[in-house]
């Protein structure tokens, strides 16, 4: 029922919270209609509602409450809506890589994993004047060769993985350096809560706003009991929406007012973690990566 | 958590509301299904109830609680069912524009597309004595091509975009010209709630009619309390069953009984806007529609 | 908000109820896998749970309650389980007709429709001494043919159909014939609420016993309160397991306990629309089937 | 609403209980993508989190709880995560056989089903000492030759099957050996209520842990009430997570307080049915498997 290996938060924190909000955008729309995706307006509508109405939003409710968090945004959304971008800055939150323009790695080559990863690379220093400290894979779709990319340019954590309850360390099976992995898993995302979307192949039975909502208080709940994590991995389209951010903003209020929480941007948190490692005051739990170096089970199956 | 470009309501009502029932009846399984659709004898009467039992509910209440609201309905539905058509006529709700056959714009030519937008018009003019204000393209399917076609036949809305809260203007890239959009999302549509129809592969968990209504009053409550729009996008073969219209009604009663809420068609909802903005009173966002007039994100996907 | 055309039940009661058990068992199983079905143990086992021990269980709580109701059943499953079709006779309730083994009318011949539908006659008039007076189409697959063939045999009802709130009468179009339509719909069938079979391709996210129950409860408020018919479309391998029963039965003694609440086999609901109807003492509306006699909207759409 | 053919369980217990974890891990990815499943990390990561953080977990409950319990393990899973099966076994838990790597044993020949299911009782047999007694075919996929295999390598018991509320006899139609089944059933899975996993082509409206633990619950009420057997099919990766895992330890206190439940590990289960049965004390219910040595309903259907 508890935690194995429980780190120490700052402050005397009971659990330490990141609401990272993945601003795709209409990014998905082209990517899964590369032909005719632009012609879908509707879809681009609801999907733009992210970057145009609910991220000003979001950001309010983050300026009133004094919050700084982490933003996860393809390269081709900042370019494209430069004023939610700025917005997000201007706030202090943590504007952070998640590809190009949601494109999937594990089914690129090599080079174009690289070529789309410093391209992101360059739009976010170009805009924020530094170079993106964490990465997140669009839809968790982290290869085989993510994490020594990342590594090799200067990133600080990753936040594509579900492997723990709290932040654990990736190394290279490569080289045996190591990354924070900063984790979150499905039960926290809100797409299977809100989503529903024919033109995307995917069709939710839409929740309303508080019982879509009560996964995250109930993973909030034993993250504070057990001094683990709390990562809502959310979208300004689905969980920006008046009603279901009007859910989520009196559940901050409410969680601010216990005054023993610890909310900040994942850069914050990695550094936390390895300035904890380096110190020799906490060992974090490592797993090599990628776990398997070829198939498994290739005897069965004939995909 | 608030709406950044508030518009004032009529009468200093609290927000806007209007409940748009898609009347599709059996259209769907004869566009799913155009080679054997007709003899889909239980599926028809399924999505028959529509017109034969629940619009003749629907309008008994309307009437009952003095309620004008609007039904978009294919032009072929109108031909078949006259008897529902007229009972929303006589009810002096509004009859507005929703395809031939609920066909896919976006499938279709240009020619095409304004064909039959077109036969839809006439139909509509011939049974109202009026051309048709407003248009929602069946299933959200707004092509790139559908604003040019709207603005040049004198629309004064369209309804089938999810871009904002309130309503906002959507511009032509070829001519400049602007139409009001009404907007409503997928959080609002009672396909995810209760619809289960296999002839239509489309296949959710039916909740009860008070657990699937709840989507309807949290999302009014927040436009309640921070002056939005409130703009179910109903279907008289799945909200107009008896135990559902039920749940329905009772909510509509309280809220009327508030006072401070304004139920009107969309096609006065578009005045309003229209009034506000010609007076100079009120500056609605504008967003430049398709948003895009070519591919994006080519390179990736092979779609 | 109420029925328009509303039917006297007898002895003053409020709503007419019929729980419809469709007990298929494993038929659906070889159906959907023609070759390898009966290879599918667990499939099989979940399948035969409900000949084998919800059918016992549910005519126990019939007994008990001094209930009968209607079982539709297709012929090859009262063949393979007879115990199970005997306890159903045994108990005074309804033996009514359900396909030959699941198979889909709409995809048949004419030759073959009448083909299975005849056999199943006879196992049925084999196995109770008397012709079924009542038939549900499998999946509601109910053919442009159905209704001909039904009313050539003698049949009195049947219950494919999801076209209103209350019994109404099919008309044929080829000979003018009616029949009584007993209707129900999705909204009362507990697939959606509680099946989740890989093997079948139909996976929903199984709902606690009381939530999907609730369905039923809802519906049959709507239909206690406007004189309607609750007609429950259930499965006894699904809502005749353990827990789901529980929630069943007690609810249907709370019903029971009201006293003005009228449970009867299809066949009497049928027969009493029918007495009410020749006496002229009510004109239930009547409906042409099929509807169409050739395809529609075969313009769009490619299918 | 009762058990017909009701066991007498040990020390006068209300009901017998086995929670039976099947820890997947990430066998599942390796034979769903036989070909770059191993590429898959952020999947990888979520399905390994069963091993390395849920069974420490699962394990601990246990032991502050005085409960052995079920778990059925792959083979592959078994040498791929050491610490999980040594934690398992040194908690008194019970290792139960679980196929290969959740390979379908109904796609197998029967030389491969054999050989495969001989691998893994060698692999359990190494590392507990003693044979395996019991068996789970992966995905409920139980073949017509599984049972004949079953018996011929002693095994005392199946759980693939979901054809009774309480343990009962498969009969093979080869040999008329008998084996113990303990059945469960869908309602009692953990899948439907928190699994969705894109890779695994498995999406499910996640619930909330109390909601969704809100089956198991119910389930359990009846069982209690009646005399049955409650067994949970659950996964480390999805009911052991922090959250899911609070309400579920939390409810095992409750039900362990009230000091008449009997939880043990299935071996046990079937060992107390098997002496009932031979003593003459009970005689349960028989039922022949396969039960079809041939397809049904070929006639039918193309596939």
């Amino acid at each position: 029922m508890t935690i194995r290996n429980p780190i120490t938060w700052p402050n005397g924190a009971r659990c330490a919270c990141c609401i990272t909000f993945d601003m795709d955008a209409d990014s998905l729309i082209h990517v899964e209609h590369p032909r005719d995706g632009h012609r879908r307006v509707s879809a681009i509508s609801m999907l733009r509602y992210g970057p145009t109405v609910a991220v000003p939003r979001i950001v309010e409710t983050y300026k009133r409450l004094q919050l700084r968090q982490t933003f996860f945004v393809p390269a081709w959304c900042i370019e494209t809506y430069p004023a939610a971008v700025e917005a997000i800055l201007e706030s202090g939150s943590e504007l952070a890589h998640h590809s190009w323009i949601h494109e999937n790695p594990i089914e690129q080559t090599a080079e174009e994993e690289a070529h789309w990863l410093d391209r992101g690379i360059a739009v976010i220093e170009r805009v924020s004047g530094r170079k993106p400290r964490g990465w997140r894979a669009p839809l968790y779709n982290f290869s085989d060769r993510s994490l020594d990319f990342l590594i090799a340019r200067g990133f600080t954590y990753d936040a594509s993985l579900m492997g723990d309850d709290i932040p654990y360390l990736i190394e290279s099976r490569a080289t045996g350096k190591r990354l924070v992995e900063i984790p979150s898993h499905w039960g926290l995302d809100d797409w299977p809560q809100y989503v529903h979307a024919i033109d995307l192949d995917y069709v939710m039975p839409v929740r309303a706003p508080s019982q879509g909502f009560a996964v995250y208080v109930q993973e909030f709940e034993s993250a504070y009991r057990h001094g683990g994590l709390w990562v809502p991995v959310v979208h300004p389209f689905a969980s920006g929406r008046l009603s279901r951010w009007d859910v989520f903003a009196q559940f901050l209020e409410k969680v601010l007012a216990r005054g023993d929480v610890w909310f900040a941007p994942m850069e914050e948190i990695a550094a936390h973690v390895t300035a904890l490692t380096n110190s020799g005051a906490y060992s974090p739990r490592i797993e090599l990566i990628p776990q398997y170096d070829r198939p498994v089970g290739r005897v069965f199956g004939g995909g």
